[in-house]
């Protein structure tokens, strides 16, 4: 937790950006950087008919830490991505809630 | 956005209809073509210890958009994909909030 | 339904527990098996500039069944997956609107 989840990303760029990525979103929550999950979807993309590449999107699956940490987040992530030289990015949060998550079969927050 | 993320469905067939399904789906939400993302996960379906076919599955990740335009976009998607002979098909819809959606780090709605 | 998506267990060894999970979690669900689907995720993880084994993680996918079940739910996921000697897992659940749910293009629970 957060699940950084990517598509349309290459594994390669994004080896590139994943450590000062994760450290200045560990610093935006508050929290170490060994809870990131940085995961790359391997998808296809079809189009008109045709395999494309994929859009850049990145989906955050997290606690809802409200607007101002989000924007800092969703900022970050967008100032690493798009130093690759990607031209857009586009990200969305979902909010886990907090009943619903588990740790070996025991409630996270219990 | 939308985006349409499909499971159990070939991508060799998805392209057949893909033209033709986004077409429609861009006239029931009134926008381009060029904002749907049509997305093939790569799966391993697993059942009673044995890899099996993935159940055709799609999920769509978009903004809520009321009652009646979630039932066309569904039976467009249904109508398409059973066109291919694929006998059932199962879709979801997932609402992202509005404020939290970012394009290059930016709200997707200020 | 309920889905079950998996990132970081080997699909070998999801083999090995996938009939007597299956068959507890329709247990508690009070349905049949063959409601469960199971999904692997092909992905690659990313840490610190390299790439790593994804942090074993179930989501699923389901209507809301309320804390009991839920709990049960994720207890028996756990309690499986650690029986193969993973040492943590982690399970969160998402919700799916009823109203927001087709087969073939008609509304789940018309």
């Amino acid at each position: 937790m957060p699940h950084i989840v990517v598509r349309g990303i290459p594994v390669e760029q994004l080896k590139e950006i994943s450590t000062a990525l994760v450290e200045e979103l560990a610093a935006i929550c508050g929290c170490g950087t060994d809870n990131f999950m940085i995961e790359c979807l391997h998808t296809t993309a079809v189009f008109q008919g045709n395999e494309v590449e994929s859009y850049p999107f990145i989906e955050v699956a997290w606690f809802e830490r409200g607007q101002e940490v989000r924007d800092r987040f969703a900022q970050a992530i967008a100032r690493h991505v798009l130093s690759l030289g990607i031209p857009e990015v586009e990200t969305a949060f979902i909010a886990y809630r907090q009943d619903s998550y588990y740790l070996n079969g025991e409630g996270f927050f219990e």
